[in-house]
């Protein structure tokens, strides 16, 4: 069998070598248009393959399932289907649109049924998240926060390094790219001043991240290793964790951010496959001390993604304000999971891990404003001549990600959104 | 027209002085039985009334909704048609309950067809919980374990009485009354060890807290007032928000609780409207400093609650270790909701927003072990000769809790869980 990886793999639709989706990715999404409700997709070069569309012509008939889940408005059903369910549409689909093979391609017309251009759709959260984690897993990143928010001897509390330290999010507020973001409000209070007072967040920043998203239960009271843990994962998003630092300062202490985070968050509508990156496995790097057993997780765990931040004032150019690569996490994603089922925390199909603002060793490689500002105290200067802080009303953020090997790349396309100004009640 | 919580009312149903479900409360929850699959009932006396079966005999008919969402497993679809829908459905049944209504009591066929005793019913989860939050609102409770966890100087951080300080927890593991719990595992450290060990927690604790329900949504970006708040809450249930103490002291710093908490909370089965609680409105505690007016609250916000924990070693009787009043809660529910879309966060039907634990100012009124041993230093000694430090195998925890004013008594039942020996992975 020919593997959906091969990088000599080609498509009879022509993909552009700058394509984040060749025919090696086929990521899976929700799209619309308005002939065609909400629906599971795959991203093909400039396109996107309708599964409904092949579902009610058979394409599938020999996979043990029923292909009716592809008319559904999020994916979590699909998923729920399993692994070898998930392994094998993404197999028939690589089959399909290889240049050899003319079950569509030799059909203009349902070539026309079946692909939509991603310019004509709209892209729809990609799943209906039951349970949110957001972890806090690079170590430059801890350092960073930890040094401003408290001091830099004591940036790296004791636990971090044996623990992926983490916390639950609001799911509620999780949006998908290219919804508008409101400025949060909230009660914050300078260092200057005796009381709080209440009104828009002057500090609002993003946090740049890569999600995981499940795809298998565990049950109540169970656990799961490092090991077992790659299995429960579907595929990776980017993620937009949005933060008000001037709200995050005053609330955080004793139970950690609250409203700082829950205003919104935001993720890429194409969700890549863990097979589809399994080319990109790279080995995390040494964790010292040693993990104990049951984090313990030898090989490669970690996965190479160039990632960047772009910043679009309103009206103006974006402009690339970070870039930095996500196999530089300390903890892996199978650490993460595995640390979440640890105290018998069952896993749903569906929830999404995000892994904490991804930050390299160079300040150009900071995953934030907060960070590569200095909280403020140097000011970033953008082409078009002004200067930020934090993040203004009507600028707005994009996040790429792709891999790269032997020619192939792997992309992510992006997670974009603008900020709008806070809602006057 | 004569109101649903008229102390006056009585039932053709003879319901026990002692019972929480006299003819004024009339709680939704879900239940099944052999013959019946999970479905919406109301709790009246020993029995639950079956809405299903009302439903198709058209009793409803004059309310302006789809009946068929008695028939769900969850109580979303019929919380989410609104308060209007609610409050009449539950008008009507009281009036079908009330002893001069002879709709029901005058067949003796259909009593036997929608009316089910409860110890041959199986009680359900009665929402999905798309999100939870967990508030940290009992002055006592705060104090005592800022005391605890830092120092007596510093128990009470600086923001804790300018908002209601709260986190997100993890929806994925409330559990029904009468689940079993396992015991978690966890990384834990000993203060005299250089390193951390994973094992099964030494220090499991209770939280006695009380929940509410909401049964309306906002849209992201925007925010609603304490005096609007009410309007969203559809009823309140009682909370065990188990905890690993020891967990919970290591890993806590800087993002708060996470696996300490996520192994499980247990929610009582009956959803106490907010309509039945309405002749228990009292004043709160005096807040001081005055909250910022998007946190103002005035008139009676709070309910006057009676609550009691029992602990029932294994074969032995139950015995009571704490009681306390939900009235002393330093923030009302209002407030917490108002505060948790302040900054835009969107709420939504089903949510589940804890008390945080409710202790009282005496020592036999904290709501934990941890306060009520004082981290162990104090064992409760039980009627069986034993002590118990914390919470051990085997060991069930019982909540009850009830209002009770002008000889009505409108009650919530119980929350109880047995606690399992930790699985062996």
């Amino acid at each position: 069998m020919i593997r959906a990886n091969d990088p000599h793999l080609h498509s009879w639709i022509e993909i552009a070598p700058e394509s984040d989706f060749p025919i090696q990715n086929l990521p899976f999404g929700i799209f619309s248009t308005p002939d065609r409700d909400p629906r599971v997709g795959v991203a093909i070069g400039e396109y996107i393959l309708d599964l409904c569309v092949l579902g009610r012509h058979n394409f599938f008939e020999l996979i043990d399932f029923d292909p009716n889940v592809f008319h559904r408005p999020v994916l979590n059903d699909f998923i729920a289907m399993g692994k070898p369910v998930w392994r094998a549409v993404r197999n028939r689909v690589s089959e399909l649109l290889r240049n050899n093979n003319e079950e569509i391609s030799g059909d203009s017309e349902l070539i026309r049924e079946c692909l939509v251009l991603q310019s004509e759709a709209t892209m729809h959260m990609p799943v209906k998240v039951p349970n949110y984690t957001d972890f806090y897993s690079s170590l430059e990143h801890a350092t960073n926060v930890g040094t401003m928010f408290r001091d830099p001897e004591t940036a790296l509390l004791p636990n971090w390094k044996h623990l992926p330290v983490g916390y639950h999010g609001r799911a509620s507020s999780i949006v998908v790219s290219g919804t508008p973001i409101h400025r949060p409000k909230g009660q914050t209070k300078a260092a200057d001043q005796d009381t709080p007072t209440f009104g828009p967040s002057q500090q609002l920043d993003f946090e740049l991240e890569v999600a995981f998203i499940t795809g298998k239960e565990t049950p109540l009271g169970q656990s799961i290793t490092p090991y077992e843990a790659e299995e429960y994962i579907f595929g990776l998003v980017l993620f937009n964790d949005w933060s008000a630092r001037d709200i995050q300062t005053w609330e955080y202490v004793p139970l950690g951010p609250f409203l700082a985070k829950s205003f919104a968050s935001s993720v890429s509508p194409w969700v890549v496959t863990l097979d589809a990156l399994e080319p990109f496995r790279v080995k995390g790097p040494e964790q010292i001390p040693k993990p104990l057993p049951n984090l313990e997780a030898l090989g490669n765990r970690n996965y190479d993604i160039h990632l960047e931040v772009l910043l679009q004032p309103q009206h103006k150019a974006a402009s690339t304000i970070s870039h930095t690569n996500f196999k530089h996490m300390y903890w892996s994603m199978a650490q993460q999971l595995a640390h979440q089922s640890s105290n018998g925390c069952n896993i749903m199909v569906g929830d999404l891990y995000a892994s904490g603002t991804v930050s390299g060793a160079r300040q150009e490689a900071y995953g934030s404003m907060l960070e590569l500002t200095w909280r403020g105290t140097q000011p970033l200067q953008l082409p078009d001549g002004s200067e930020r802080q934090f993040i203004q009303d009507y600028d707005t953020v994009i996040m790429r990600g792709h891999c790269e090997l032997n020619g192939i790349r792997v992309g992510f396309g992006e997670v974009r959104g603008q900020v709008l100004p806070a809602i006057q009640h």
